[in-house]
């Protein structure tokens, strides 16, 4: 029987998300991400580097499909900012993992992450497409571009940053369920392009 | 001499902080701790207790810090809500030690904090705050109060949590300075809660 290549890139790459989501890049091992796949480390080494190669691969895997599943290449006006902050917040909610990478890797940050030319081009498209609206008037032009869409990517991946702090908060609110909070993060990006308030 | 005590335990927080906002507390240990404060690992023990309890310790220290130097006990319309998104901007820009605190500690929550009850309250008071400002008409009320606190300290707090993203969201701005990033912030929490918009 042939070495099934694929299978096993994808095991490893399950297993790399899972460790790395839980206890991020300096907190794991290639020997736990190993095991935890059932495959032999040297296995991990040949097909993805060392440990920093294998996170960033991870990363820009994750980072790439969230990016089709919620993409942003064309703003007509608010609702489609609301839709696009409401439906990152579901991703998140369906994949937590993706968050914690994220802030793990924030937490690291020292001035630049592998592949940072690449990953770039994610978000540079979404800076884009809010700057083209804001000049056809199609939404609010008083935040800049690449901030606007920050703080949108915020109001989603907060909950997943603190959830601590969130869970405080509510205490006595009568409804804190993720529905509610979906709702407070659609309103507020609404809010936050709408024209002329 | 007599031993200084309050001296030592100012030195063993300090040194505490950075380590835990470093590296996180499983990141770090006691020992590094002593190390770093000059002091013997046993006097750790016996002013502070275990690892969690000494975390434990300087987030509240730093949290109480943080709600005495931009508190937020009554709103009387938007501008106090921008400058409170504003001040909490400014606080971490200085201490951005404060914002790695709380982000390890949510990497790390499994549901519960230690003295959760307590610092509850620091809250609870703002959740309070923004309700009877709503009540009262003087901002939006479409977002539930809670949420909109947490929001707000979103808009803040991000820039600390994935920095990696900033950056790259900004390559191409023309102008991604603090200064600017402080504006779009401030811009952001006044949209946020600004009255019939």
């Amino acid at each position: 029987m042939a070495w099934d290549v694929e299978g096993t890139k994808r095991r490893i790459q399950e297993a790399a998300l899972a460790e790395f989501s839980q206890f991020g890049a300096t907190g794991t091992t290639i020997d736990r991400i190993a095991k935890r796949a059932a495959v032999n480390r040297e296995r991990v080494y040949k097909y993805y580097g060392d440990k920093a190669a294998l996170f960033s691969k991870v990363v820009r895997y994750e980072l790439d499909k969230l990016a089709e599943d919620v993409p942003l290449r064309q703003v007509a006006g608010p609702d489609d900012l609301a839709d696009f902050a409401g439906l990152s917040f579901d991703y998140l909610k369906e994949h937590p993992d993706v968050a914690r990478l994220v802030l793990w890797e924030g937490l690291a940050d020292a001035g630049a992450v592998q592949d940072e030319a690449e990953r770039t081009g994610l978000y540079v498209g979404k800076a884009r497409a809010v700057a083209e609206a804001q000049r056809a008037g199609l939404i609010d032009s008083s935040i800049a571009p690449a901030h606007l869409v920050f703080l949108l990517i915020a109001l989603a991946v907060q909950w997943w940053a603190t959830p601590q702090m969130a869970r405080m908060l509510a205490t006595g609110q009568d409804d804190d369920s993720p529905a509610r909070r979906r709702e407070a993060v659609v309103q507020a990006a609404r809010r936050l392009t709408a024209v002329g308030s």
